[in-house]
């Protein structure tokens, strides 16, 4: 039984129709009905498992799930032990720096030396900042990050900016981007390994349809 | 302008209650299409901040907000340098080992060295497994945190439980406790010292309310 981690939220959609062309229908955790965790696939050889967008890469680094669906973004800030396959290039966006639209910094390196930087992704943020050779306070918040700067707690955030519509509803603008991201399809290292070959042609199947241009 | 942090979800209802009687109305935060995330009174006088659980400390921590109400799960998870002001009494749960009802553990204690527990609260488990000196190994998960037994993943989880029905739903049943937790009123130590008044009256507004057993 192959089983595959999903994200719930903006890439369940896209994750399913992905798995659906490669020959897997679970479009059953589309129905707002559903509260399984554990979905069968409709011709029952394999299962999806619901999960939280940061737990995706857990499931599949602990083998318990074969293959999964998640965000670079996820990858890049948890850097588990997982093969990243496939770019599916759906879901992209990008992680930005953003500010006040209000305050005069141009770019990234303008930020005061030690000032608060506030973030849901605190090892991508550290790490571009140690790069820039910039000091700063990182301050983990777990949501609705676009409060820091608006309390004055942050003077900057690093954040997800898909159409940039959150950021414009509170006044704060995009100066730096760290990189752009999109969906990938991940694997098991071990599973991928051991595999008699129902895994690969799942991920061919995915292949096939990102070269037909169908996603 | 006193700020004060409320957690969405569970406790959002009963702490709108709190501050209700102490004389500030935020009862907008409740209100269905209510997309803000910072709500004023309807008196003007103070403003809330609509966070998640876990950044309710981070605000009041960094004098963002002045007072916040949070679980005392939150509290032992986070270790956030704010004053425990009051005990509030409702939101409460217990933060629990949970195993497979089908499995033969009766305590904590039973379970096997070096096995894995899945949790929210790493920090929370890491001290009561550390207390019991039973070597576990530790799987950081954000939500769902039953499918860690479901899918084999791992042998235990540490969870708050509230009525038990999430675990029973996944076949999973509760063996020991590590602490009781309810909803706490907290306090930025360094504003609570410099207010001239206006705080002190909405904690003894609360006080007074949880005297004469209003909540």
């Amino acid at each position: 039984m192959i089983t595959v981690a999903l994200a719930k939220g903006a890439l369940l959609k896209d994750s399913v129709d992905c798995f659906l062309s490669a020959g897997l229908d679970f479009s059953r955790v589309l129905d707002p009905d559903n509260r399984l965790l554990m979905v069968p696939s409709s011709c029952g050889r394999a299962r999806a498992l619901l999960v939280r967008n940061g737990d995706v890469p857990v499931y599949v680094a602990y083998g318990q799930a074969q293959l999964g669906v998640v965000g670079h973004d996820v990858l890049r800030e948890h850097q588990m032990p997982v093969a990243n396959l496939v770019d599916l290039e759906f879901g992209g966006c990008r992680m930005a720096v953003a500010v006040k639209e209000s305050s005069n910094y141009q770019r990234a390196i303008d930020l005061p030396p030690h000032c608060r930087v506030a973030s849901k992704f605190i090892n991508c943020a550290r790490e571009f900042f140690d790069e820039i050779d910039l000091p700063v306070e990182l301050v983990h918040l777990t949501g609705s990050v676009e409060l820091g700067p608006i309390t004055g707690m942050a003077e900057a955030i690093v954040d997800l900016v898909a159409t940039g519509r959150t950021l414009r509803d509170n006044g704060l603008i995009a100066i730096d981007d760290l990189f752009h991201s999109t969906a990938r399809l991940i694997g098991h290292p071990l599973s991928l390994r051991l595999d008699e070959g129902d895994i690969h042609k799942i991920i061919e199947g995915v292949k096939q349809i990102k070269r037909d241009n169908l996603l």
